[in-house]
């Protein structure tokens, strides 16, 4: 892979971004300016950045946590080092670069020294409008105006400035129409498994929402040897197309009848799952998934994101004579600059499958057509070229 | 110390126990009858049970899961095996056992074959009046009447029957006065700190909840090496006592003020305790321990028994966004048989202390006297003594 053009370096870089001017509009590809990194920045040259639902979520939003407009969305990229800013001495130009929303400061907080947290404490995970460290954006249109940042990331943009933070380096070798897949909710929800829950071998998984999110559980399952791996979803069609990605029960809620979601999964598997993941957001989903694991040693982990203020309730007895686990797991409980650069290279070692999470890639040009795919439920990943590098060379 | 006489075996015992005829009503110190041990039971000649909380809570309690006169109370037992039942291979006239009022089958279901679980799924502990097994009671008065048994132990009586998957043996050397300290609170609060939270050297630990059982956690974090432990109360007195048991701050939530008493525990320890203990059985005390403990890697360990249907209630986006562990342990997640033996050893080699736990030793005739002690709160632990092997060889 060529290395950028060193000579843009200090200057802006006036390039293509999909602007999100309003709530729930179509994208509009615009030429912006993307000022030079400052300190402990990068900037990076997009490749690629597929979309996921966080994407369009925001894109909706017309009050807090979004509402930010105009902006630049796009969170799931991979890229190129063009430049780097003050004091960045982990990084330099040509190197590849995976863009995560979560921080991660290397050594500098408790939390990025723990092997238990990934929850950087140095620069905590908030959903601003700007960059990081000062809360500024690196984004202007042509006339001035302020483009805000969107997670860190911004990747529907040919060039976009992250704080070193949250870039990860990883191996220029490997497709980056793969890669991208691992700074989000594919990541997240294999991460969960294989981290945050350790699936044992042989074990039983129930999944409670088989979006992109609850599919990955089942690959991170599969990859740590799973047993049985049950999934339940209210859409049949979500079903049908989790076949594929190793879920071997299906439950549809609504089929349940007289019986809570809990009690068939209880009469399913003896006494409850191993291991729980919601990957819906809902919290009577939540409640049910604690309720359907196994007493002793069953843990539960919540990947979906409830609503604002939104409560589940547990009984104290239940909590106290279950000796059940409860746990959330941002990220999956993923440290990204330690364990995206080994789930790649477990990609690459023919392990971890990603390749069945893709359904769908375009040209940046056709971006506002992947957002449609996504809000009719017709797409895992759909991933977004912005650069390909091989073209370049030619 | 001397067995037993096995002139006793496969006939009923005629001897004393402090029987409860009526809720709240002071015990009766009756001659029964107690018949010989049946399959996989075992008959105990009683040397010392200390009385605890629950003792009291069933003495009182009118309805379910109390409410089943008359009855012998205390679970905190120490004895040596009269005689064996049919089938029972793993113990033998003259073994010093501890009886625990749950259940280890030792390796004959999932959970007890599992170092994750010690909840018993072959005879899943349960508040039944009766034997594990078949429900019925060994015990009678001299008409002939049923008297009922608790928490299958019965501890208040100078012969008891017990299940052997509710018995562990123990060396013989061990003082019992001590030993029976080890089936129920005091084990359990160790337990919590050292198997569940597995509380680590340096670490800080919060405690809700300075009783017995609050106390016996402090131990078993000062055991670990923990580096801070804060202790929380309402009543000013249990702050004063908790200081001989190695607990370093304390925290009235009477005087928080306009604070949460999870803030106030979050600005003490930047960020909240590594583990929390939640050791009086209150739902918003419940939900406070759990804000209370630190992002990433805290946990949350409930112990104490909530009201009937009592309810705690988690904002969803706080268990996803901070990641915390939330938890409950029954007997502290000890397996009887396995850590029992342990924590004697631990005793015995003057790592873990119990003495300071026994606030007073009575005769059996004076029952009546400690059940006053523990009402007023004057008392953490009352040894009643019903036979001293030393005088039998005198
Ligand atoms: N933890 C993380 O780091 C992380 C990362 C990305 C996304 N997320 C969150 O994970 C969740 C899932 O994301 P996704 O992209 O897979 O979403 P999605 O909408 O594609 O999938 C959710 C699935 O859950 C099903 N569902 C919803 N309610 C249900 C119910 N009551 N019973 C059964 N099934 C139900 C839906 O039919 C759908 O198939 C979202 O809340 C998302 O915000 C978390
Ligand atoms: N998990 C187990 O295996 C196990 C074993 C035995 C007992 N228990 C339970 O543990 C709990 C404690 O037992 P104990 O014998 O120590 O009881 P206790 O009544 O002696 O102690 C409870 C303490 O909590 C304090 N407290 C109560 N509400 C409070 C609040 N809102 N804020 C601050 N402090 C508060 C009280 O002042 C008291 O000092 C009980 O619920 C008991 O049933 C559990
Ligand atoms: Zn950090
Ligand atoms: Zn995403
Ligand atoms: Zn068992
Ligand atoms: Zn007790």
């Amino acid at each position: 892979m060529e290395s950028p053009n060193p000579s843009t370096a200090g200057k802006p870089i006036r390039c293509k971004a999909a602007v999100c001017r309003k709530a729930g509009e179509p994208l509009a590809i615009e030429e912006i300016n993307v000022d030079p990194p400052r300190s402990r920045e990068a900037r990076i040259r997009v490749i690629c950045t597929s979309i996921c639902n966080t994407d369009v979520s925001f894109w909706r939003m017309t009050s807090s946590p979004g509402g930010f407009f105009p902006r630049i969305l796009g969170h799931e990229a991979v890229g190129v080092v063009e430049s780097v800013g003050e004091g960045v001495t982990e990084l330099k130009t040509g190197d590849t670069v995976v863009p995560v929303f979560l921080p991660d400061c290397g050594r500098e907080c408790a939390d990025c020294r723990s092997e238990n947290s990934n929850l950087c404490s140095k620069l905590p995970f908030k959903l601003s409008p700007g960059m990081p460290r000062d809360g500024t954006s690196r984004f202007a249109d042509l006339r001035g105006n302020v483009i805000h940042n969107f997670l860190s990331v911004s990747g529907f943009s040919e060039y976009t400035v992250v704080d070193v933070a949250h870039l990860t380096k990883v191996d220029s070798s490997a497709p980056p129409e793969r890669a991208c897949l691992l700074n989000c909710g594919i990541a997240a929800g294999v991460g969960a498994a294989w981290r945050k829950a350790n699936v044992q071998k042989g074990s039983t998984v129930a999944i409670f929402g088989l979006g992109s999110i609850g599919l990955a559980v089942a690959e991170g399952a599969r990859l740590c040897g799973a047993g049985r791996v049950i999934g339940i979803d209210t859409y049949p069609e979500k079903l049908e197309m989790a076949k594929q990605f190793g879920v071997t029960e299906f439950v549809n809620p609504v089929d349940c009848g007289d019986n809570s979601l809990s009690q068939v999964i209880n009469e399913m598997t003896g006494g409850g799952a191993d291991s729980c993941f919601e990957c819906a957001g809902s919290p009577s989903l939540m409640e049910q998934a604690y309720a359907s694991c196994r007493k002793g040693w069953g843990k539960t982990i919540v990947l979906g994101v409830g609503g604002e203020g939104s409560e589940m309730k547990l009984q104290c007895m239940d909590v106290l004579q279950s000796g059940r686990t409860l746990t959330g797991a941002l990220f999956g409980g993923l440290k990204p600059k330690t364990h995206i650069p080994i789930l790649l290279q477990r990609y690459m070692a023919k392990e971890l499958e990603l390749d069945k999470f893709v359904t769908h890639e375009m040209e940046f040009e056709d971006i506002n057509k992947a957002f449609d795919l996504l809000v009719e439920g017709k797409c895992l990943r759909c991933v977004i070229w912005l650069y390909r590098p091989d073209q370049s060379v030619a």
